[in-house]
Protein backbone atom coordinates (compact mmCIF):
# COMPACT_ATOMS: atom_id res chain seq x y z
CA UNK A 1 0.00 0.00 0.00
CA UNK A 2 1.49 3.32 -1.25
CA UNK A 3 0.73 6.08 1.70
CA UNK A 4 0.24 9.63 0.60
CA UNK A 5 2.27 10.43 3.28
CA UNK A 6 5.13 9.56 5.58
CA UNK A 7 3.35 10.75 8.71
CA UNK A 8 0.54 8.54 7.83
CA UNK A 9 2.42 5.70 6.85
CA UNK A 10 4.38 6.28 10.37
CA UNK A 11 0.78 6.65 12.53
CA UNK A 12 -0.22 3.17 10.28
CA UNK A 13 3.10 1.05 11.77
CA UNK A 14 2.48 2.45 14.91
CA UNK A 15 -1.18 1.59 15.15
CA UNK A 16 -1.03 -1.65 13.18
CA UNK A 17 1.51 -3.31 16.31
CA UNK A 18 -1.68 -3.47 18.55
CA UNK A 19 -2.91 -6.89 18.70
CA UNK A 20 -5.54 -7.77 16.60
CA UNK A 21 -5.37 -4.62 14.47
CA UNK A 22 -4.03 -4.78 10.61
CA UNK A 23 -3.09 -2.86 8.26
CA UNK A 24 -6.08 -1.57 6.81
CA UNK A 25 -8.05 -1.26 10.00
CA UNK A 26 -4.61 0.81 11.35
CA UNK A 27 -5.74 2.95 8.21
CA UNK A 28 -8.95 3.35 8.73
CA UNK A 29 -8.48 4.62 12.39
CA UNK A 30 -5.86 6.89 11.67
CA UNK A 31 -7.54 8.71 8.62
CA UNK A 32 -10.88 8.62 10.80
CA UNK A 33 -8.87 10.97 13.18
CA UNK A 34 -7.13 13.10 10.63
CA UNK A 35 -10.74 14.07 9.67
CA UNK A 36 -11.81 14.34 13.29
CA UNK A 37 -10.95 17.97 15.24
CA UNK A 38 -7.25 17.16 16.39
CA UNK A 39 -8.49 17.58 20.33
CA UNK A 40 -9.45 13.75 19.55
CA UNK A 41 -6.34 12.49 19.01
CA UNK A 42 -4.40 14.69 21.76
CA UNK A 43 -7.05 13.56 24.02
CA UNK A 44 -6.62 9.71 23.41
CA UNK A 45 -2.26 10.51 23.09
CA UNK A 46 -2.94 12.25 26.45
CA UNK A 47 -5.04 9.61 28.14
CA UNK A 48 -2.39 6.91 26.90
CA UNK A 49 0.70 8.34 27.87
CA UNK A 50 -0.97 9.38 31.49
CA UNK A 51 -1.62 5.69 31.75
CA UNK A 52 1.81 4.19 30.76
CA UNK A 53 3.42 6.93 32.74
CA UNK A 54 1.34 6.60 36.06
CA UNK A 55 0.34 2.91 35.89
CA UNK A 56 0.48 1.05 39.39
CA UNK A 57 0.22 -2.31 40.99
CA UNK A 58 -0.93 -3.33 44.01
CA UNK A 59 1.70 -4.26 46.24
CA UNK A 60 -0.36 -6.98 47.64
CA UNK A 61 -1.71 -8.48 44.83
CA UNK A 62 -0.12 -7.32 41.91
CA UNK A 63 -3.15 -5.91 40.44
CA UNK A 64 -3.32 -2.75 38.10
CA UNK A 65 -3.72 -0.49 40.22
CA UNK A 66 -3.88 3.97 40.90
CA UNK A 67 -2.28 3.43 43.84
CA UNK A 68 -0.07 1.23 46.30
CA UNK A 69 -2.72 -1.24 47.37
CA UNK A 70 -5.96 -1.13 45.33
CA UNK A 71 -9.34 -0.67 46.50
CA UNK A 72 -9.82 -4.63 46.36
CA UNK A 73 -7.21 -5.61 49.08
CA UNK A 74 -7.86 -2.62 50.90
CA UNK A 75 -11.50 -2.98 51.09
CA UNK A 76 -12.88 -4.04 54.52
CA UNK A 77 -16.12 -5.89 53.13
CA UNK A 78 -13.80 -8.55 51.00
CA UNK A 79 -12.97 -11.81 52.55
CA UNK A 80 -9.24 -11.87 53.03
CA UNK A 81 -8.97 -15.54 53.55
CA UNK A 82 -9.72 -16.28 50.22
CA UNK A 83 -7.45 -15.60 47.81
CA UNK A 84 -8.40 -16.34 44.24
CA UNK A 85 -5.12 -16.64 41.67
CA UNK A 86 -5.28 -15.45 38.26
CA UNK A 87 -2.53 -14.65 35.18
CA UNK A 88 -4.15 -11.08 34.30
CA UNK A 89 -5.71 -8.02 35.59
CA UNK A 90 -8.36 -9.11 32.86
CA UNK A 91 -9.23 -12.14 34.63
CA UNK A 92 -9.66 -10.28 37.92
CA UNK A 93 -12.14 -7.83 35.93
CA UNK A 94 -13.88 -10.93 34.37
CA UNK A 95 -14.25 -12.36 37.95
CA UNK A 96 -15.42 -9.37 39.17
CA UNK A 97 -17.91 -8.86 36.59
CA UNK A 98 -20.17 -11.97 38.00
CA UNK A 99 -20.34 -10.85 41.65
CA UNK A 100 -19.67 -14.33 42.80
CA UNK A 101 -16.71 -13.97 44.19
CA UNK A 102 -16.11 -11.97 48.05
CA UNK A 103 -12.33 -12.78 48.55
CA UNK A 104 -9.01 -11.27 47.32
CA UNK A 105 -6.79 -12.01 44.36
CA UNK A 106 -2.94 -12.31 43.66
CA UNK A 107 -2.00 -11.94 39.64
CA UNK A 108 0.90 -13.55 38.85
CA UNK A 109 1.16 -11.63 35.51
CA UNK A 110 0.70 -14.68 33.14
CA UNK A 111 1.69 -18.23 33.11
CA UNK A 112 4.65 -20.76 33.01
CA UNK A 113 4.76 -21.01 29.11
CA UNK A 114 9.16 -22.28 28.12
CA UNK A 115 7.79 -22.20 24.79
CA UNK A 116 7.68 -18.28 25.30
CA UNK A 117 10.59 -18.13 28.01
CA UNK A 118 8.44 -17.51 30.73
CA UNK A 119 9.31 -19.27 33.75
CA UNK A 120 8.23 -19.60 37.32
CA UNK A 121 10.37 -16.56 38.51
CA UNK A 122 8.77 -14.58 35.59
CA UNK A 123 5.79 -14.28 37.63
CA UNK A 124 4.77 -12.98 40.77
CA UNK A 125 4.77 -16.97 42.27
CA UNK A 126 7.48 -15.63 45.46
CA UNK A 127 5.30 -13.44 46.02
CA UNK A 128 2.28 -15.24 46.34
CA UNK A 129 4.33 -17.79 48.69
CA UNK A 130 5.33 -14.97 50.62
CA UNK A 131 2.12 -13.48 51.40
CA UNK A 132 0.55 -16.89 52.50
CA UNK A 133 3.71 -17.66 54.77
CA UNK A 134 2.83 -13.94 56.25
CA UNK A 135 -0.84 -14.39 56.36
CA UNK A 136 -1.81 -16.94 58.71
CA UNK A 137 -5.21 -15.84 58.11
CA UNK A 138 -5.41 -17.54 54.46
CA UNK A 139 -7.26 -20.48 54.70
CA UNK A 140 -8.00 -21.15 50.83
CA UNK A 141 -6.34 -20.85 47.52
CA UNK A 142 -8.30 -20.74 44.58
CA UNK A 143 -6.49 -21.47 41.24
CA UNK A 144 -8.60 -19.95 38.90
CA UNK A 145 -5.89 -19.95 35.81
CA UNK A 146 -6.73 -20.49 31.91
CA UNK A 147 -7.53 -23.89 30.84
CA UNK A 148 -4.76 -23.92 28.79
CA UNK A 149 -1.20 -26.16 28.36
CA UNK A 150 0.51 -23.02 30.31
CA UNK A 151 -2.75 -22.29 32.90
CA UNK A 152 -2.40 -26.34 34.02
CA UNK A 153 1.49 -26.17 34.13
CA UNK A 154 1.23 -23.44 36.20
CA UNK A 155 -1.89 -24.62 38.60
CA UNK A 156 0.53 -27.80 39.27
CA UNK A 157 3.50 -25.76 39.96
CA UNK A 158 1.55 -24.14 42.33
CA UNK A 159 -0.34 -26.77 43.69
CA UNK A 160 2.87 -28.29 44.61
CA UNK A 161 4.51 -25.46 45.91
CA UNK A 162 1.49 -24.74 48.30
CA UNK A 163 1.68 -28.26 49.84
CA UNK A 164 4.14 -26.47 52.34
CA UNK A 165 1.37 -24.60 54.03
CA UNK A 166 -1.66 -24.89 55.60
CA UNK A 167 -4.16 -23.60 53.14
CA UNK A 168 -6.93 -25.32 51.07
CA UNK A 169 -6.01 -24.99 47.53
CA UNK A 170 -9.04 -25.35 44.71
CA UNK A 171 -9.56 -24.64 41.41
CA UNK A 172 -12.40 -23.42 39.76
CA UNK A 173 -14.91 -26.10 38.21
CA UNK A 174 -14.57 -26.98 34.70
CA UNK A 175 -17.10 -28.64 32.35
CA UNK A 176 -19.59 -27.87 29.86
CA UNK A 177 -20.59 -24.05 29.83
CA UNK A 178 -23.97 -22.67 30.44
CA UNK A 179 -26.70 -22.14 27.66
CA UNK A 180 -24.27 -24.43 25.60
CA UNK A 181 -25.96 -27.06 23.25
CA UNK A 182 -24.32 -30.32 24.36
CA UNK A 183 -23.48 -31.33 20.58
CA UNK A 184 -21.46 -28.24 20.09
CA UNK A 185 -18.95 -29.06 23.15
CA UNK A 186 -15.75 -29.86 22.04
CA UNK A 187 -14.71 -33.93 23.37
CA UNK A 188 -12.36 -33.17 25.79
CA UNK A 189 -14.92 -30.51 27.69
CA UNK A 190 -17.56 -32.68 27.77
CA UNK A 191 -15.29 -36.00 28.55
CA UNK A 192 -13.94 -34.72 31.24
CA UNK A 193 -17.14 -32.92 32.48
CA UNK A 194 -18.40 -36.91 32.69
CA UNK A 195 -15.41 -37.98 34.30
CA UNK A 196 -15.83 -35.24 37.35
CA UNK A 197 -19.18 -35.11 37.33
CA UNK A 198 -20.70 -34.29 41.00
CA UNK A 199 -23.34 -34.96 42.82
CA UNK A 200 -27.14 -33.68 41.39
CA UNK A 201 -28.43 -32.00 44.57
CA UNK B 1 -17.61 -2.70 33.43
CA UNK B 2 -15.27 -2.32 36.68
CA UNK B 3 -12.00 -0.63 35.96
CA UNK B 4 -9.27 -1.96 38.39
CA UNK B 5 -7.87 1.76 37.97
CA UNK B 6 -8.96 5.12 37.37
CA UNK B 7 -6.35 5.63 34.18
CA UNK B 8 -7.62 2.28 32.64
CA UNK B 9 -11.20 4.12 32.43
CA UNK B 10 -9.69 7.03 30.97
CA UNK B 11 -7.91 5.30 28.38
CA UNK B 12 -10.37 2.95 27.59
CA UNK B 13 -13.22 5.66 26.75
CA UNK B 14 -10.11 7.41 24.74
CA UNK B 15 -9.74 4.54 22.53
CA UNK B 16 -13.27 3.18 22.45
CA UNK B 17 -14.13 6.74 20.41
CA UNK B 18 -12.48 5.00 17.71
CA UNK B 19 -14.71 3.62 14.96
CA UNK B 20 -15.21 0.24 14.93
CA UNK B 21 -13.48 0.08 18.38
CA UNK B 22 -15.83 -1.05 21.25
CA UNK B 23 -15.46 -1.38 25.04
CA UNK B 24 -13.94 -4.56 25.18
CA UNK B 25 -11.70 -4.09 21.86
CA UNK B 26 -10.70 -1.14 23.95
CA UNK B 27 -9.86 -2.65 27.01
CA UNK B 28 -7.76 -5.15 25.47
CA UNK B 29 -5.49 -2.98 23.42
CA UNK B 30 -4.77 -1.20 26.56
CA UNK B 31 -3.99 -3.55 28.79
CA UNK B 32 -1.46 -5.02 25.93
CA UNK B 33 0.29 -1.35 25.98
CA UNK B 34 0.43 -1.27 29.41
CA UNK B 35 1.95 -4.90 29.42
CA UNK B 36 4.39 -3.90 26.99
CA UNK B 37 7.22 -2.00 27.02
CA UNK B 38 6.70 1.97 27.55
CA UNK B 39 8.35 2.84 24.77
CA UNK B 40 5.72 0.98 22.74
CA UNK B 41 2.90 3.24 23.77
CA UNK B 42 5.29 6.33 23.61
CA UNK B 43 6.34 5.90 19.39
CA UNK B 44 2.52 5.10 19.24
CA UNK B 45 1.42 8.61 20.90
CA UNK B 46 4.50 10.39 19.09
CA UNK B 47 3.36 9.07 16.06
CA UNK B 48 -0.39 10.31 16.02
CA UNK B 49 0.72 13.51 17.96
CA UNK B 50 2.97 14.46 15.37
CA UNK B 51 0.25 13.44 12.05
CA UNK B 52 -2.59 15.85 13.81
CA UNK B 53 0.19 18.92 14.55
CA UNK B 54 1.78 18.50 10.70
CA UNK B 55 -0.64 17.48 8.40
CA UNK B 56 -0.84 19.16 5.19
CA UNK B 57 -3.47 18.83 2.22
CA UNK B 58 -2.34 19.59 -0.91
CA UNK B 59 -3.52 23.10 -2.18
CA UNK B 60 -4.22 22.21 -5.84
CA UNK B 61 -6.15 18.17 -5.26
CA UNK B 62 -6.00 18.66 -1.49
CA UNK B 63 -5.30 14.90 -0.94
CA UNK B 64 -3.61 14.41 2.38
CA UNK B 65 0.27 15.54 1.96
CA UNK B 66 3.35 15.88 3.69
CA UNK B 67 3.67 19.59 1.75
CA UNK B 68 1.68 22.13 0.09
CA UNK B 69 2.01 19.81 -3.06
CA UNK B 70 1.48 16.17 -3.23
CA UNK B 71 3.83 13.87 -4.99
CA UNK B 72 0.80 12.79 -7.49
CA UNK B 73 0.70 16.49 -8.58
CA UNK B 74 4.22 17.70 -8.34
CA UNK B 75 5.25 14.30 -10.58
CA UNK B 76 6.11 14.53 -14.44
CA UNK B 77 4.95 11.33 -15.36
CA UNK B 78 1.34 12.03 -14.68
CA UNK B 79 -1.63 13.57 -17.26
CA UNK B 80 -2.73 16.73 -15.78
CA UNK B 81 -5.85 16.82 -18.45
CA UNK B 82 -7.34 13.93 -16.54
CA UNK B 83 -8.71 15.09 -13.02
CA UNK B 84 -10.30 12.04 -10.94
CA UNK B 85 -12.90 13.26 -8.26
CA UNK B 86 -13.35 11.14 -5.14
CA UNK B 87 -14.60 12.06 -1.88
CA UNK B 88 -11.96 11.03 0.66
CA UNK B 89 -8.57 10.30 0.69
CA UNK B 90 -8.32 7.04 1.12
CA UNK B 91 -10.07 6.32 -2.67
CA UNK B 92 -7.09 8.17 -4.15
CA UNK B 93 -5.42 5.17 -2.63
CA UNK B 94 -7.41 2.58 -3.14
CA UNK B 95 -7.10 3.40 -7.38
CA UNK B 96 -3.68 4.48 -7.11
CA UNK B 97 -3.20 0.39 -5.74
CA UNK B 98 -5.10 -0.43 -9.00
CA UNK B 99 -2.02 1.42 -11.08
CA UNK B 100 -4.74 1.74 -13.95
CA UNK B 101 -4.61 5.02 -13.65
CA UNK B 102 -2.06 7.71 -14.79
CA UNK B 103 -4.10 11.08 -14.17
CA UNK B 104 -4.64 13.38 -11.02
CA UNK B 105 -6.95 13.53 -8.39
CA UNK B 106 -9.15 15.94 -6.33
CA UNK B 107 -10.80 14.91 -3.01
CA UNK B 108 -13.26 16.93 -2.21
CA UNK B 109 -13.85 15.66 1.26
CA UNK B 110 -16.74 14.18 1.50
CA UNK B 111 -20.03 14.12 -0.61
CA UNK B 112 -23.35 16.16 -0.38
CA UNK B 113 -25.59 14.66 2.25
CA UNK B 114 -28.12 17.04 3.66
CA UNK B 115 -28.73 14.20 6.18
CA UNK B 116 -25.66 14.66 8.17
CA UNK B 117 -25.54 18.82 7.18
CA UNK B 118 -22.78 18.58 4.69
CA UNK B 119 -23.76 21.04 1.97
CA UNK B 120 -22.37 21.46 -1.38
CA UNK B 121 -19.96 24.51 0.65
CA UNK B 122 -18.71 22.34 2.82
CA UNK B 123 -16.48 20.15 0.02
CA UNK B 124 -14.05 20.51 -2.59
CA UNK B 125 -16.25 22.07 -5.08
CA UNK B 126 -15.63 25.61 -5.57
CA UNK B 127 -11.94 24.67 -5.84
CA UNK B 128 -12.37 22.09 -8.56
CA UNK B 129 -13.98 24.46 -10.15
CA UNK B 130 -11.55 27.25 -9.97
CA UNK B 131 -9.13 24.46 -10.76
CA UNK B 132 -10.58 23.98 -14.06
CA UNK B 133 -11.34 27.38 -15.36
CA UNK B 134 -7.81 28.27 -14.40
CA UNK B 135 -6.53 24.79 -16.52
CA UNK B 136 -7.36 25.00 -19.74
CA UNK B 137 -5.11 21.84 -20.08
CA UNK B 138 -7.78 19.70 -18.48
CA UNK B 139 -10.04 17.68 -20.81
CA UNK B 140 -11.31 15.27 -18.63
CA UNK B 141 -12.88 15.00 -15.03
CA UNK B 142 -13.56 11.57 -13.90
CA UNK B 143 -16.57 11.10 -11.37
CA UNK B 144 -14.85 8.05 -8.89
CA UNK B 145 -17.97 8.99 -6.21
CA UNK B 146 -19.21 6.15 -3.74
CA UNK B 147 -22.27 4.46 -5.43
CA UNK B 148 -24.75 5.91 -2.28
CA UNK B 149 -27.18 7.96 -2.63
CA UNK B 150 -25.34 10.70 -1.45
CA UNK B 151 -22.34 10.09 -3.74
CA UNK B 152 -24.76 10.34 -6.79
CA UNK B 153 -26.49 13.23 -5.42
CA UNK B 154 -22.90 14.71 -5.60
CA UNK B 155 -21.99 13.70 -9.13
CA UNK B 156 -25.45 14.95 -10.52
CA UNK B 157 -24.56 18.13 -8.60
CA UNK B 158 -20.73 18.25 -10.04
CA UNK B 159 -21.99 17.37 -13.90
CA UNK B 160 -24.31 20.51 -14.00
CA UNK B 161 -21.83 22.90 -12.57
CA UNK B 162 -19.05 21.39 -15.14
CA UNK B 163 -21.47 22.08 -18.11
CA UNK B 164 -19.90 25.40 -18.04
CA UNK B 165 -16.36 24.57 -18.86
CA UNK B 166 -15.44 22.67 -22.05
CA UNK B 167 -14.80 19.11 -20.55
CA UNK B 168 -15.61 15.95 -20.76
CA UNK B 169 -17.45 14.64 -17.91
CA UNK B 170 -17.42 10.87 -17.41
CA UNK B 171 -18.29 8.11 -13.98
CA UNK B 172 -16.43 4.91 -13.33
CA UNK B 173 -18.03 1.91 -14.55
CA UNK B 174 -20.50 0.29 -12.62
CA UNK B 175 -21.97 -3.42 -12.86
CA UNK B 176 -21.37 -6.70 -11.84
CA UNK B 177 -17.73 -6.68 -9.52
CA UNK B 178 -15.31 -9.31 -10.92
CA UNK B 179 -15.00 -13.10 -9.83
CA UNK B 180 -18.53 -12.77 -8.12
CA UNK B 181 -21.43 -14.74 -8.88
CA UNK B 182 -24.28 -13.20 -10.55
CA UNK B 183 -26.86 -14.92 -8.42
CA UNK B 184 -25.65 -12.97 -5.69
CA UNK B 185 -25.19 -10.01 -7.30
CA UNK B 186 -27.96 -7.30 -5.51
CA UNK B 187 -31.29 -6.80 -8.04
CA UNK B 188 -30.39 -2.95 -8.24
CA UNK B 189 -26.39 -3.90 -9.50
CA UNK B 190 -27.85 -6.40 -12.02
CA UNK B 191 -30.72 -4.92 -12.92
CA UNK B 192 -28.51 -1.65 -13.60
CA UNK B 193 -25.64 -3.53 -15.56
CA UNK B 194 -28.84 -5.20 -18.12
CA UNK B 195 -29.74 -1.82 -18.94
CA UNK B 196 -26.10 -0.29 -18.82
CA UNK B 197 -25.07 -3.30 -20.94
CA UNK B 198 -21.69 -2.52 -23.25
CA UNK B 199 -20.35 -4.19 -26.59
CA UNK B 200 -18.67 -7.43 -26.27
CA UNK B 201 -15.52 -6.43 -28.44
Amino acid sequence: MEYPSKLIEEAVNEVSKLPGIGKKTALRLVLHLVKENENQTFALTEALNKLRKNIKYCQTCFNISDSDQCSICTSHRRDKSLVCVVEESKDVMAIENTSQFIGVYHVLGGAISPMHGVGPGDLQIESLVQRISKNPEIKEVILALNPTMEGDTTSFYLNRKLQAFPVKVTSIARGVPMGGDLEYADEITLGRSITARTLFN
